[in-house]
């Protein structure tokens, strides 16, 4: 076989990186059940049909196909890769309804799989990490405002692994599609895809658009530019959008909603969020507040954090389920960090103690301090082979484990232990059954790269 | 959209399953990490020349394609989703190994694919949690004996959590190979197939095939299923072997491996472990000892936990990764205790303390008191609505939340607080900054079903 080369879009780390993300994950995973979300997987595949009714990345989903189908078995044709975890909880949701109790709570962290152009922050395989909460036939408003607070505390708790800090941005369709429809425009989904293009585009291009492709007014053109400008961290961002004028019930009801959200955050997490009325997020199926998130200084990666409000995607019938939720771009998070190495593991192992091998006559020795010392939570690995104690410690030294164990025998065969720390080279007499290394060398540490 | 129905062999858990599921990877985690072994995660997908030539699935791969695919854009044609761990590790040594330290110690615990026809412990999507040992030209035996020490230390772990004890059956291709060499065949892997079909065919059909397919004479059949019936849970499996004649220096070397594992199991862990000789492994990558394990009164689910010794696998011109590594079927394990319910989680939330909300307007007093107790890492969420407490109390009840907590205010407006445990009814005063539930239900546990 010929030396492998990685795949572009699909990152895989390397094993200081790993512990790196670990840790990310279980500081996600903590805080989301400190909130009460309970864990949830979804199977990996969807039906094709519901995947490619939900959005604008068709053409990115990936088909599976067994390589010898069996024609008597089609239970696993017409089977794609989810591309965001999302669309898999409302079809979850749906089908174990009478199993589940609502309002249900729930995080899920796992990979999807997206076939795009692959850039950084941009990969064909990558890890979200959601919580959403979704209600049988209502949902009550004040999860809109829960959940910036449980991302903000999930990720405040990253911000001493070397996470910078986030700033959310807030909308919410209802004043969107309000405003836009005061204006008299009728395909508000048609102004709200030009606003979503502002940033990519700019105001001039989004103007020229709006009159070419919709028949807008020149004055309605600037309206919607001067609205699309409105950014506020408090309350007054009512006013900034009543001042423009234009009155429409659904408008009224949004800025209410909105004014929550942002007056929320500001008690309880003060400059973490922002409403902009720029924000229209790509996909469809959201009916209320929309979130995206920039990680500060590094606004060129895009989202990092992104969901809203929806109403109508878990439905069946007359059975409901409105949700909303928050999905944490965990990949693309993690790959700036490494790419700019902000951070980084304190070792590559989770080993702390190398117990070194005097000759392959006395591994047994070795096998039982190291049987001693796990017994007591201290992660222990023994020294694959019994070369030169010098080539044993190079061995620990070269992953970052901080202690070496020589086990010994005075001139009577009792038992003489002796344990080195080997970056102050200190080694001092040591009983297996009793000795512990300091708590902070117990597990690798995220340190400053 | 119509309400969905489940895929037959993409088995997805309820909320309380996927606790006791966490638990699991939990306490595998743990137990690999306390004995030097580091965490890493490959790409869902192989090219799917690695995937076909390396065993018997071939045509269970589930091959990828891009609903639109890009003819600019190839660089994730010809994938295929892998569908064990194995495989995708070796080709992330070989492609990475400037960047690690060897012998490398890893588990890895992640989703694989088959596309299998479902039943019971066989499933299309399913997570497997592998360790293995890789060294860079060579790999020391001891590693051999290891392996399942790890793994009887990680299940052992999981006998409080309801799982049923295991045996591991182990044999090492060198015996097999050399003993029916030293009774004259040639077609030494046709004659392991064979043997490989006896708990399927019985010793009369495998005895026959032996005649029929290979050649063998009617005492060379004999010996093959004399030899295939040997079992001991000591070294005494090299006598009973000898005691059968043939010689071979193969035989010889693995005989003397085949004791080391299996007397270093009986010290370490009495009765987990027997030599059993007529295990031998599918897969055609195995080249020393091979393990298989059955859970004790459910033989029927076939091997939870199986693996070998590869010395070929990974490899690359005259650079050779040799390894040894376990794969523990966590879902065929977890499909068995819930289809039998053997156990089941305390509460299907991680919530310990729902706040009662007296009145919407009064919530910002509920998420207050939430607030206060989150910080002492009491899992805590807040009432979905201000209904009368009665209906409060049952929201709580019908997830398992152990108590409810009823903000108030005395005559002077200052605070009130009392806690209900709703399992005995009994009520008291307590201070949201310094009251702590028993150590017992501050997560959900996993208790008899």
């Amino acid at each position: 076989m010929s030396r492998p080369t990685p795949l572009s879009g699909f990152p895989e780390w390397l094993p200081a990186e790993r512990i790196v993300e670990q840790q990310v994950l279980d500081r996600l995973r903590h805080t989301f059940e400190l909130w009460g979300y309970s864990s949830l997987e979804t199977r990996a595949v969807e039906p094709m049909d519901q995947l490619l009714r939900k959005g604008e990345i068709d053409k990115e989903v990936y088909v599976l196909r067994r390589l010898q189908a069996d024609p008597d078995d089609a239970g696993d044709s017409g089977l794609a890769l989810h591309y965001d975890l999302t669309v898999p909880f409302a079809r979850y949701v749906l089908e174990r309804s009478g199993h589940l109790q609502f309002p249900l709570k729930r995080y899920q962290i796992q990979k999807c799989w997206r076939g795009e152009r692959p850039q950084e922050g941009r990969y064909r395989e990558f890890t979200q990490a959601d919580i959403d909460v979704v209600g049988a036939g209502e949902l009550p408003f004040h999860y809109e405002t829960e959940l910036p607070l449980v991302v903000f505390d999930a990720l405040s708790g990253l911000l001493d692994v070397g996470l910078p800090p986030v700033k959310m941005h807030v909308n919410n369709r209802k004043v969107s599609q309000g405003f836009f429809r005061s204006l008299g425009f009728e395909d508000l989904a048609g102004v709200l895809r030009l606003v979503d293009k502002l940033d990519k585009i700019g105001p001039a291009r989004v103007c020229e658009a709006l009159v070419a492709e919709l028949g807008a007014t020149d004055a309605q053109a600037k309206a919607v530019l001067e609205f699309a400008s409105i950014t506020a961290e408090d309350g007054s961002v009512a006013d900034r959008v009543r001042a423009l004028g234009g009155s429409d019930p659904l408008l009224d009801e949004g800025l209410e909603e909105l004014v929550r959200v942002v007056e929320a955050a500001r008690q309880a997490a003060p400059g973490m969020l922002i409403a902009d009325l720029k924000i229209a997020r790509g996909l469809d199926y959201y009916t209320g507040t929309v979130y995206e998130t920039s990680l500060v200084g590094h606004e060129d990666l895009g989202s990092v954090c992104s969901g809203g409000r929806y109403d109508n995607l878990a439905s069946s019938g007359s059975d409901v389920y409105p949700g909303v939720g928050i999905s944490v771009g965990v990949t693309r998070l993690l790959s700036r960090v490494f790419s700019q190495k902000l951070v980084t593991a304190s070792r590559s192992v989770p080993t702390a103690v190398l117990v070194a091998v005097a000759s392959e006559e006395t591994r047994a020795l070795s096998d039982a301090v190291a049987a001693d010392l796990r017994l007591r939570g201290i992660a222990t690995e023994v020294a694959p082979t019994a070369t030169k104690y010098g080539k044993q410690i190079r061995h620990a030294d070269r992953r970052g484990i901080p202690f070496v164990w020589f086990p010994s025998a005075d001139d009577d065969g009792e038992p003489v232990h002796e344990v080195r720390d080997i970056r102050s080279g200190e080694q001092v007499p040591a009983d297996p059954q009793g000795w512990e290394p300091p708590a902070d060398d117990l597990r690798p540490r995220i340190v400053q790269a």
